[in-house]
């Protein structure tokens, strides 16, 4: 038992995540949604206060019951869940229609807690996928599957060299990039098919990424504060692009 | 020395905020928006990095130099801050014409880093004031400062009775909650002046403030995540209502 919670704290951090492919899901609603999906659960460890309810689940895997102090020194999250599942990571190639949809792509998105959100934001607005520098944070990072709120269940994370991708997209399809020195997302016209880009929190959208834009937008501002948060900004592009 | 930090890091705590009626700003960048503004600074504490930045201000308060770690001690935050200023809170009254303007209403936000969140999209809207429930998060949490991005410093925050403001004002001004079970926010006629309720994270807006609204707006969703952050929807709901 002992062994198993130092596994799991362990998967706190990206060298074993990728030593094992394995990650961690905590919270009775992630875990929820995890059991009714196809991902593979190595097992579970449930604390004191969620027993009663995991006790008498009918599920192929193994449920390890220990104290809550037990959990929560193995728990990376600053808040009271109860209950961690170990899980497979998902396996599977990237094949990607571009020429007839709506794709986002992000370019150094460090924060997992704003890749989390953008996730929750995509499977919102009903995207299946996002293409992602390989500079932008881990999607198996649990701060990202936390803010995530189960989304990173049906929203595919593909690690892609983004430049290269666009580089080779460039004449097929229009790339879009987010940036505060484009044209008023309110004023443009919005195109079928197209690669959003939004880029690093601070920095923006990279200069080795924005070559292969063929054009900028940006959300106008009225007040004074520097910047939107990056899921803000995704939300706001996206309801503007899917609702003219 | 060792007393201001202590000081400081009491100031984590709401109990020690409201005894002293001061609070912490962490961060360079918050901490040179907060010096620029006419806000009450008594001193700051500042380590290693930052303190050829700093040691040559000409400034009205003592600026204290620490060890790195000593800093760390009192930061609230899991960054690298270099840099703590401590705050007198700013005093006034709520004055507030309703009647020809778009007021944002938060009733029980309880997530203080929500609240900055959304502070920071009313700065880029160019909103000047919130009202809040009394239950909502405190707008000197330090999680809230942070995540607000210095537009605690622009956009003040008011805790009221928000269902019996809200009963005051139902004949004279339209009060509209957002709400999943609302009209299409794509569709809806846009009013020039109103209150728009934003709810709690879990639960929505409270039965005690919905009797007053007159209508419900949504974001209406095409895909499977259960809801939107709290920020994101207050981002989509003023881009719309800014811009028809």
């Amino acid at each position: 038992m002992i062994e198993l919670l130092k596994k799991a704290r362990q998967l706190k951090q990206k060298k074993y995540r990728q030593q094992t492919q394995c990650f961690v899901v905590e919270g009775k609603k992630n875990v929820c949604e995890l059991i009714e999906s196809d991902w593979e659960i190595k097992y579970l460890i449930c604390g004191e206060r969620s027993q009663l309810f995991f006790k008498n689940l009918d599920v192929p895997f193994p449920i390890f019951f220990v104290k809550n102090v037990q959990l929560q020194a193995a728990s990376s999250l600053h808040t009271n869940e109860d209950v961690i599942a170990v899980v497979q990571k998902p396996t599977g190639n990237f094949s990607f229609d571009y020429k007839n949809s709506l794709v986002v792509a992000l370019d150094d998105v460090r924060n997992p807690s704003n890749l989390g959100a953008i996730l929750r934001i995509l499977d919102w607005y009903g995207f299946r996928q996002v293409i992602c520098s390989k500079s932008t944070a881990e999607v198996f990072n649990p701060k990202c599957i936390s803010a995530s709120m189960g989304s990173f269940l049906r929203v595919r994370v593909h690690y892609v060299d983004l430049a290269h991708e666009l580089s080779k997209l460039k004449k097929q399809i229009p790339i879009i990039a987010a940036s505060i020195l484009g044209k008023s997302i309110h004023t443009v016209e919005k195109p079928a098919s197209g690669i959003f880009v939004f880029g690093n929190e601070s920095h923006g959208v990279s200069s080795e990424v924005m070559q292969y834009a063929n054009e900028c937008w940006k959300i106008p501002k009225r007040g004074k504060a520097e910047s939107l948060n990056i899921a803000v900004s995704v939300g706001i592009f996206l309801d503007r692009l899917l609702h003219k």
